[in-house]
């Protein structure tokens, strides 16, 4: 309440809050003892005795934050209003394993806290995304199938040696529909995030939240079948997946058969920047694809918006003329009847800006703070 | 928390709640005004002096329930703690309209009042469920297919001259829904619920709370397409949908064309109750086609519990078979770990269960005492 409402006196909490003036004190003397909250001067209070006011102090301490992908990784440090002060992006394959990925992910850090000349004892918090299912609970991957031996690791334990603070760890779409949610689209409480890059995948916004599921596979939507594809065998076992169908992978391959020279989804997504004919027809008919599976969820979920984000979306407005088509074609009047999609408004910086939310948000929680802001998620 | 702890003493109220002693001075005051809790006797007291406990009182007032469906309605009369004292099925044509229909809902209402010795002023609340979408702000219905004369129909505002409480409107299934969440699984907060009957359609639970989508419309998977199916042709103008292939009114066709006498999904659930084998087969074959939409909900959602409710469901384990064996097939391998699809655990009471927690819920929650429990949802 103080961070989002500014500089407000004891008895001003007390009131908006109903808590009782003790209950106040005393979480005013933790919050201040904790650094969070400084006074700044008095304001006019009604009995005539000038009150002290309180005010959020956001260089109390700093996140790290980190996206991690199948290839690639940005990292940043930010305050605890979610303003970056550091970031970098660099080259770190998931696949390298958690040992090896972590440590540079532990380098980068220190390094980007010497750039903003931050000492590591002021890390509050960490949050991290990763390619692949993760139950959120415990910040452990569960059978993700390109993060080879990461499966079950629990990664805060990993890092909790060296940052005694909170770390949490959620998928890449999910943290990329966080920053999209709060970010970029006004916190719409009924948002599909979609990501078309080499896979497909979707974060869901239910009640306000990231709806996660019952061990954090929700949104998996790469392996929904799309009909008339049993010929295309997916990497999961099964035939005619919607990310083995319509996703980066699938593109490649495709435009590789036609002779272009392609190797992953980014140079697909220069090929549909440069109006190559035959990469642009194929980016729509992938959009007609997604459009299939999109349609039915739609149907289920009736989202207020659908926001596309990933490289190949960020490329083409191709691949949303194809979704559209299928999508108010297969889905029901009143679904589509004030149903919007676009295309993300942070670009590749969604799931990073999405990590410093998920971070904050925890660490600044009642829940949290009661323990003492030594509480580890593990 | 009166109700759900016990009685309790305004000292431990505010040591549990963290209020200040006035404010829970202020707020029981106004409980014991409005008889909803009442003082039942002294309590130890740690000052050595006795403190007045308080308790929940359920007879302070009763609710109204009516869970309308397409030819039949449920209607019952419960105590503030949600137990039935009347109720009663009726058969209630939906299409006869609102006026009809609201003035004969007025009418067994009144007669259940008696039925149980209970004066019309006693009423805190109504709860009602009809079989179409329904804007649940307002309580409208939006372009309901069944319901003729209904469309953006504000109920609460035509029930509100005698009854000048809170009336609250939801469509079928999520009432069965919130009926089945709350009494008959045990709150899992990961729970898709599914009606099979003459329609199929959905509700879905996220974190913990019916989730209702940008216009009331999330659950409806009736429409979406099932693949292979292009030439049957859906009531809403598309072809291919759910219900339209595998619903009660698609197995009543069919079954007629195989020489069988059946008029509706009572019938065909009776049919295959007495192992009529095209019945049993044909129903078996809906399953599947359910398990090919559900299988894409499971993936998308991650869902603990599938509860499958309506007649045909509550009739017969070859539809569970036919969903389960294309669910375990079509579904990844995480989604499906830990899955459990089962039957409802309240048969056709699940609804008039939902439309009760829905409005006992919602009389109690602090919003709306705040504003003295005339606060009428319109």
């Amino acid at each position: 309440m103080i961070r989002d409402t500014g500089p407000v006196t004891r008895a001003e909490i007390a009131a908006h809050t109903g808590l009782g003036r003790s209950t106040v004190a005393h979480r005013v003397d933790a919050l201040i003892a904790h650094n969070l909250v400084h006074e700044v001067g008095e304001q006019p209070s009604t009995g005539g005795r000038r009150a002290t006011a309180l005010a959020f102090n956001a260089a109390a301490g700093v996140v790290l934050a980190a996206d991690l992908g199948a290839t690639h990784a940005r990292l940043a440090v930010a305050d605890l209003a979610g303003r970056r002060l550091a970031d970098r992006a660099v080259e770190l394959p998931i696949a390298a394993g958690p040992h090896k990925v972590l440590a540079a992910v532990e380098r980068k850090f220190l390094a980007l806290l010497r750039a903003c000349s931050r000492d590591p004892t002021a890390v509050r918090g960490i949050g991290i995304g990763v390619p692949g299912p993760v139950e959120f609970a415990t910040g452990r991957p569960i059978s993700p199938p390109i993060m080879p031996g990461w499966d079950g690791v629990q990664i805060p334990a990993l890092l909790r040696a060296r940052w005694p603070v909170p770390i949490l760890v959620d998928n890449d779409v999910n943290i990329m529909t966080m920053g999209e949610y709060t970010s970029g689209w006004g916190r719409n409480e009924n948002l599909l995030f979609v990501k078309v890059a080499t896979g497909v995948g979707a974060g869901i916004v239910t009640q306000g939240k990231i709806y996660r599921g019952a061990l954090g596979a929700a949104g998996d939507i790469g392996h929904i079948p799309v009909a008339g594809h049993d010929d295309v065998v997916c990497e999961c076992g099964n035939t005619g997946c919607l990310e083995a169908v319509a996703g980066g992978r699938a593109l490649v391959r495709k435009l590789r058969d036609l002779g272009a020279e392609v190797d992953d989804s980014r140079d697909v997504a220069d090929l549909v920047r440069g109006h190559d004919p035959d990469a642009v027809r194929l980016v729509r008919e992938s959009g007609r694809h997604l459009g299939e599976v999109l349609a039915s969820l739609v149907n289920a979920l009736n989202p207020a918006v659908i926001v596309i984000g990933g490289d190949l979306a960020d490329a083409s407005e191709q691949l949303f003329a194809g979704i559209r088509e299928i999508v108010y074609l297969r889905s029901t009047a009143l679904a589509t009847r004030h149903l919007e999609i676009v295309g993300g408004a942070l670009g590749d910086h969604a799931g990073i800006t999405g990590a410093i939310v998920m971070v904050t948000e925890h660490i600044l929680s009642p829940g949290v703070f009661d323990a003492g802001l030594a509480h580890v998620i593990c």
